[in-house]
């Protein structure tokens, strides 16, 4: 595959160093040990939502495929191993052929989550199971972070389109992936080009303040943009006094103007007064879009203000309070060998409760009630009860090393929606609260 | 220069598209008006700091250098934004032969800064640095955030090493900037590989409670580490029961085992015991890890506990609470025209108060008291006051297009430990405060 298919707008040969140390000290301990091809289930969960989030999202399924896919060595990659005396020279000859042959099977990607839902299941032998353990945990946990905060900003919205405008906020390419899992998540467009060239997602943006100040008045400034850009452009209202630049705007561009942009102030105050001005202006059609520190809470407040957009930064890109979920990839089965015959065994961490964990391969399914609205999330590690077979979450994402489930990024987007309308109607509640069905392990 | 420089573990052709949208439609407006190539000055600089936090670490130059040097546009980048019609023929001409040609002064890395330092000053044509608003402040919010909890993890460590392992509670690439931070702010190791890889950062790591779970028995698997790693290697003692675990360590690898790891329960209470256990094993140089979502507060509370080195993951890479700075990329000034000779007119956005920005062109430097500790942070826009003027805090690094100020990353380590050393002894303080010294304006 190309390698630009990693989410990054460069190429990129291999995922394989975005991995802690102990994986390959781990890898080369159990080939010594002759323990390294025993088959092994690792699964990935959460123990928790983050506090008073009522579900999760899971985001970044599509780039985990794409991380497995290219996690391979190359000289340089084996060199470095070397040099740095991070591993011996037979684990170096295994990694020198690795690709993953096992099998990964996972919620598709825009599917809510909650707490011990296995998000993922990633089975083979140790060995190739365990080096992906920092990649896939790293995909996942920030991508469903973002996802989480953008899915309840777009509730929170009810209908009018977000503008993902955080990248300068966080790492270049960490906005990237933010971008994409606030598309996952229902936003409509981002200002981030990157996103644009690798995923396609609608980019938008017109000007800042800088470009009102670099002209020698305002007046200028606007026509300046509206020269280059069209009446249909934005202009942004706020550099000097919003009633003169209003009336400037529409002076210049007429009631065709597309919107203007307000990034500071009391945007409730504030968009009232716009509309007004623009209404009697005969600029009717022309839009108000708000940017200005707006999060999930802003964003509901200002539900009955004249807005017809809002963008959002920062609050996006740190995941609205919870830059991170709290995923773990654990080995919860295994068997004493190589054998697919071998029965496989769960195990579990026992030690100081608050960290222990289910063992056993799981499969998970929603119950619904008789309206088809979700009332627990079921997890075990037996057979499947017949009423729940077909209400199965897990789907297969990888055969034999082979990704079997690509999709474009809008059947995530939708698939959220769907899993969204499929919960009790108090999911979107922004305030703390439980999640919004329970866990139940049979 | 060589694309890995980009800080990625990887090669990259370009930083051009880790860019706002509206960065290119200014530069097109701009373009038609005449006004592109007027004499500009933007300015890097954070209104406040987080909330409670004494000072800022000014962390992401040396990454910033890499992003200026290597944003150009090649045929793959000029070709999306003609398919996109995001700009137009005459800017995707001009941008053909965009290479950044003006001037960089800055705070160098590991400087502290407080709030109004102008950490970043960008002089060219409004053009060539406009463009750079975006990949600046992604790569400055970022590291910075990163840093500044790195700091205060240090000065709560004490002198105790600090070993960064976040990189699965954070975006894959956004880990190794943060393993790079983590240093700079006074980490000593990292497991992130790619750090190391990229940056020559140390790398540790050993094993996870996978590793004794995919064995027979925590025997087994402390064999086989020990086997393949030597008695010097760190046994996971937690995974059963850590008072068995202690034992068994202690009887496969003898006294001269590593160090044991705690990566749960109640880390003050089980150190003490492991501690005494060690020491009755007669393993008395065997070192204490721990590792359990460690925070500058969880460390300084272990200060009494003989604990010997601490493993900090999600706190380290969300900042501890701030996981992005609030550092803006503002116009302060700009001529008439593109001649070297025209006056610089400060410009300032005036609306809407909490927004506004001081405008012009400045310096800054950091006053001290008869025994050279800092007592204010001093900007300003004209002369240099003449007991100042050796006090200055910005440095050139881009000289007419080219960087003159590469370091190495030891050097901004050192540097972070000088600037701290120099301010009041308060900073260090954890408990939320107020910036340690004031911002004058003179």
């Amino acid at each position: 595959m190309n390698a630009p298919d990693l989410g990054l707008p460069v190429d990129v040969p291999s995922t394989a160093l975005f991995t802690d140390q102990y994986e390959f000290t781990m890898l080369q301990a159990a080939l010594k040990a002759g323990t390294a091809d025993r088959r092994s289930v690792f699964e990935v969960f959460t123990r928790r939502l983050p506090e008073g989030r009522r579900y999760g999202v899971v985001c970044g399924t599509g780039r985990v495929l794409d991380a497995v896919e290219n996690f391979r060595f190359d000289a340089d990659v084996l060199g470095f191993l070397r040099d740095r005396k991070i591993v011996d020279e037979p684990t170096l000859r295994w990694l020198a052929s690795y690709r993953f042959s096992g099998d990964i099977w996972g919620y598709p990607e825009g599917e809510v989550y909650f707490p011990g839902s296995p998000i993922l299941r990633v089975e083979g032998s140790f060995a190739e199971c365990v080096l992906l353990e920092t990649v896939i945990l790293s995909i996942l946990n920030h991508d469903s972070a973002i996802a989480a905060a953008a899915s309840r900003m777009s509730a929170a919205a009810g209908g009018r389109p977000l503008i993902e405008m955080g990248a300068r906020r966080t790492h270049e390419l960490s906005a990237v992936a933010s971008a994409r899992a606030a598309y996952v998540g229902g936003f409509s467009t981002t200002s981030d080009l990157a996103a644009g060239f690798r995923y396609g997602i609608p980019t938008v943006g017109t000007s800042a303040h800088a470009f009102t100040l670099l002209h020698d008045s305002e007046r200028d400034a606007f026509r300046a943009q509206v020269d280059s850009l069209g009446r249909g452009t934005t202009l942004l209202v706020d550099t000097y006094d919003v009633a003169e630049a209003v009336r400037t705007a529409v002076e210049i561009a007429g009631p065709e103007l597309g919107a203007v942009r307000i990034d500071s102030g009391d945007l409730l105050l504030v968009a009232h007064r716009v509309r007004q001005q623009l209404d009697e202006l005969g600029a009717t059609d022309t839009r108000i879009v708000v940017t200005s520190d707006l999060d999930e809470y802003a964003i509901a407040s200002l539900a009955a203000a004249p807005v017809d957009a809002y963008g959002v930064g920062t609050q996006l890109v740190t995941g609205s309070g919870h830059p991170t979920c709290s995923m773990v990839y654990k080995l919860v089965a295994r068997a004493q060998s190589a054998d697919v015959k071998a029965p496989l065994q769960p195990v579990a961490k026992k030690s100081l409760g608050a960290k222990s964990s289910v063992g056993g391969r799981k499969w998970a399914a929603r119950r619904s009630d008789a309206y088809g609205i979700a009332e627990a999330e079921v997890i075990g590690t037996g057979a499947v009860p017949t009423g729940l077979a077909d209400r199965q979450l897990l789907v297969e994402l990888v055969k034999g090393g082979t990704v079997v489930a690509r999709e474009p990024l809008d059947t995530a987007r939708e698939r959220h929606i769907d899993a969204l309308a499929a919960l009790p109607m108090s999911a979107s509640q922004l305030s703390r609260g439980e999640p919004v069905i329970p866990t139940e392990y049979v």
